[in-house]
């Protein structure tokens, strides 16, 4: 499957972390930045998402904001 | 301003397209990748956004999906 | 590719109009139901989006809202 | 109210899972498809939602990506 | 119709600017405050919304981040 | 930092509760209006959210819907 999504940054995930209903997965696309995405459980189930695995953060270019200092 | 986002990316301004009312920025974080941004021409405006200039793309971890091969 | 994103609705793309950035596409997923999408003009080109063409409107859960009459 | 969002979409909740912040709610919208969404539990609490409800799952075209395969 | 979003924001019309795909509108929310929306024409269109309406910002809770000085 | 985001509204945090993961912001941004965001627990614990104290809700103007009576 191939998807409109802007930005697909290829990394390895570092850390799954379950709550109730909500999962935290954290993924280190290189250069030291590590990206934290927000997801359903069942999602993390449903892919078998854990740490080690390869995988991209998806993000929509309308999601992403510019900050400048 | 520090803000909640968990995901606030460094890096270096390469384009900036405005349409009638959106414009893409297209922000080089490192390591060869582009993240793509659709904000209002306001917020260019506003900022005074143009290539070359330092900047984050800032995303809401709730934003970001996780993706596997 | 498989991604997080909960809601991946099978139908056919009917309409694809371009703004100067910005694009609508509409995808028509069965039952009389045709579902509106907003997406960059550089992801139709990338994707090669056009009407006819099988596709699937992809939304992640925490986008969609719940509504009562 | 009558509301921008273009994509409005009829059905039947079928579940509802509440989390400690964040709940879940399934939404059968007719030809073999469930809707997912996350919302706060206030609004479950505020709107009074439960299966067998008859409700609409509501997304903003600028949420809705789209994927070929 | 009674919607999940947690934040509906009273307020007036004070500008619609249409572009080729995508409009803006701002409402004026009272206190000096002025909140801006990126909506599709046809949502414009649909709900015939104009300068000097009263109308509502409708924000879903996930989409508000919150920053500090 | 300055950002893209259209709209930062001004207040004071009047309640922080907290899930496993996700936790809810209530800030109230005066005239009788509460804006409710959900943010990541660890983004209250890096920025220190507490009751009383000074924040924004921040909102990109793509997530901003229109509704009217």
């Amino acid at each position: 499957m191939k998807i409109s999504a802007r930005n697909q940054l290829k990394g390895t995930i570092v850390e799954v972390t379950k709550g109730q209903t909500t999962a935290h997965i954290r993924i280190d696309i290189g250069g030291g930045v590590i990206v934290t995405s927000s997801i359903t459980n069942e999602s993390v189930d449903s892919l078998g998402l854990k740490p080690g695995q390869a995988a991209y953060a998806v993000i929509k270019a309308s999601d992403v904001m510019v900050a400048v200092d």
